[in-house]
């Protein structure tokens, strides 16, 4: 039922302008009980704009976001790869990551080091991947499966896992990781009788 | 800059207007670098309102979905309390839990049987809780630590842990948890020299 | 895909309000090939309005137009019922009727009388009515079939009709009837060998 | 007094849009008492449009609809000229004649025979093209006079005709007609005394 | 041409909304050449209005400035009335008066002792009345003639003067006066031969 | 608060865009008590525009009317630089200026004789400039001060002044003129003791 029209300044790329209009549609969607059907979004490129005493025209715009998803897949699929170089272009400033046992590093070197201690080697096999969007900050999960090969050689497969992501500004400040590889050497469940 | 008006049929309640338009600027922000100070949302209710052949007048409209997060967080008020009556009803036909280990079960009383196998008692400290607003579905997140007493009867606390939520129609219908208790009672880690 | 959008001074009955977004969007998908659950339309009532250097707020607009097609279906019946006095309250000042051939007249009676000259009675039974809007006027056709007795007492029917109406202002200022009474009578159409 | 907003992807020719305004105007103004100076209508070219989970930017959209009215113009030339080929391009599949006496015909040779055993030749003078726009349909009645010769070789004019003409997706499925060629040949009336 | 539509919380005086949309009428015409028939403006009250993070509904907003003019008029009453304390109360923190050859008073009464020193009594004729709205402060011209008596007890009449009121918040806050008082004693121009 | 949407026919130049956007945000702040950044105006160019029954799309549009504060600084330059057929050129038919003592002119050239009876030079310091839109007609106000050389050589300078012009079309038609140059020469007032 809602129709949702958004004035920009011009500018914006085609991309980020379908981006935005699915973000609309999916945010209203959780408050308005209205179907893909009855949800219409669109965007006006305003020929002029002001607000707070400045005028804008077309072009004057800020280049949009990038898709926070895409962000964090490109990030995972660089570190997955131990290129830690391109895995660091899309860190801010202040990146810190937390995992399992609360370890907190801020390095990716520090996290392959710490990663030799658990595992030979391991590989996600993602599943789903959610965004809360937060006004400065967006926040992305990822989830689905780790496969690798234990210290021992034994190898391991179907071990869940969620990774949270805080992006500001198109970067990521911080990854928290949890999973059950733990629970899978060692579960706490005393087995049921 | 940008301003997105909204049009909806009246009779959306007050509450449900402002997480919509709180919604919708967050949603938005996640693509378009604006400020909060930049960023303008209102709804406007339409007098009258066709699509689709239909046409609605005030009071027509269906009433606006729950906010998720408080769905969530009646719900696990509801199981920290083991009142699994009031909890039930935030739940969807077919709900599922999946926790550590992989574990899937349906019933809330499952849930209390399988927990008593791992610790005396447990009670979670919420930190954060994160939206992912996608349609049909949103997603809950939170995440924070638990404190509690393992079977032995000694304590714990500070045990990072993260619930994911899918609600539809309001209603959740699926939980999946994934938190460090293993890690802590055994960690997968060799031990840094 | 359109999305249409008006806005009007308070005021407007809903089963007007009803009626102009159906005529939008009838008049829209006349033009662009959108279904109907791609067609939207909604009224705003303003809050105040300024045109031609007058301001309205609500309440200070004219009555709405009423429907054409229940203007022409009210002047029917009556005329039917011969109840000549119901039927000129739905007659603006200078009503002209023209008859098959070509026969004008601006008095129901002196209908009648001709009528009498034709047939001992008749009846119209309704197939289909359609509205031409044009702004100051709007014309409405309805076709269907005659059935009656004539003036020998012998009977016919499903001899086709339509006749054309006129309006302006909400009142019929003309009524034009075409019928296939004479080719009943005498076809013009030389017998097929 | 109404203020009409259309928003439509980018794309539509400009004599498309002009069509679309100027329907808007003569359908509300077919409701709401208005003046010509006191309608406005206007289109907006959303840059991004979604609706029913589809994103459309500029040049997606169908080609617009015919003009009714040039549709059924260019199909009386034709027919008029007997060049049925041209004739046929604007016709519909099903396509369907009903002539005065309720003749039922489907080809337009079929109905050049017909006309052969009525007179020897017509030609229509229009007074009038008025189109009802009905969504899926659109309407269109032309009216005016007929001349031409009778069989006998005497000639006749001024005789009165209504064509109606239904429309879909800009190709004339119907074509239904109306006159006093009969009533000219053995009127119904009593000669009055 | 222009159609300008505002989008407001609700809640202001029927009397503001009116201003408003004359405002803007005239403002919009000292760039656009377009006749008051061809300028419409019209005000939304939105049912939730969201910016910089706060969120508006009904009656949270301030109440309009009064009319600028109508507060100069006011207070000039209660001035030409020698009713000081009605004046006042028009008259923003810190005002500052500048009379004829650059004098600047503070309060009221200094200036009815001034005017002491100049004539016995005058009285002034308003014929125009312009409003330059700047955003923050309006300025309000007056002027027209002045009548009254000189020191000596001769009367005068017709002398020219104009006013300036800065105004911001809805107060006065600088009053600047112009006018032909001393031309009239004692011309600057030579007089012509 | 305000969110001010302006519909144009395209083709007006930027400058007049920006000119628009920042007249509208201050007439509707002399109303609506909105901050600078409370306040949002955008331009939004309709592809197809319809109104008292004419179709407009882009181009058609009248070119903007100047910038009425610009108009008047040139001709002021023009006319201090006794440029007379350049400050001619601003001027529309029927021009009339008032000078002090309510002597009306309808000549530069007369302007700069009746000056010579006056002082041997003068020149304009501006200190501030006030327009006030009033639909058909822009006031434009500039005050500030006189420096010059008397008749009898003597210099002058800090002496309050202030032109009032009427601009119709982009022209000037009517200039006003106050200044303290009499009471400069002879006070009005009594020499306070």
């Amino acid at each position: 039922m809602p129709v949702i029209s958004v004035t920009l300044v011009p500018g914006y790329a085609p991309e980020a302008q379908a981006r935005l209009v699915s973000h609309l549609a999916a945010a209203a969607r959780a408050v308005v009980p209205a179907s893909e059907a009855g949800t219409t979004v669109f965007i006006n490129e305003a020929s002029t704009y002001r607000r707070d005493g400045r005028t804008l025209t077309g072009g004057d715009g800020a280049p949009a976001l990038p898709d926070a998803g895409q962000v964090v897949r490109e990030f995972l699929e660089a570190v997955g790869q131990r290129d830690f170089e391109a895995a660091r272009r899309w860190l801010a400033p202040g990146f810190e990551m937390v995992f399992p046992g609360g370890v907190v590093m801020r390095e990716l070197a520090e996290l392959a080091a710490w990663a030799q201690g658990r595992y030979q080697s391991i590989r996600k096999h993602y599943a789903r991947l959610d965004q809360a969007w937060q006004g400065e900050v967006t926040v992305v999960y990822c989830s689905g499966t780790l496969e690798g090969r234990w210290l021992d050689g034994s190898g391991f497969e179907g071990i869940r896992f969620v990774d949270r992501f805080e992006l500001a500004g198109g970067r990521i400040r911080r990854q928290e990781v949890w999973n059950d590889l733990a629970e899978a050497k060692a579960p706490v469940q005393r087995p049921r009788s």
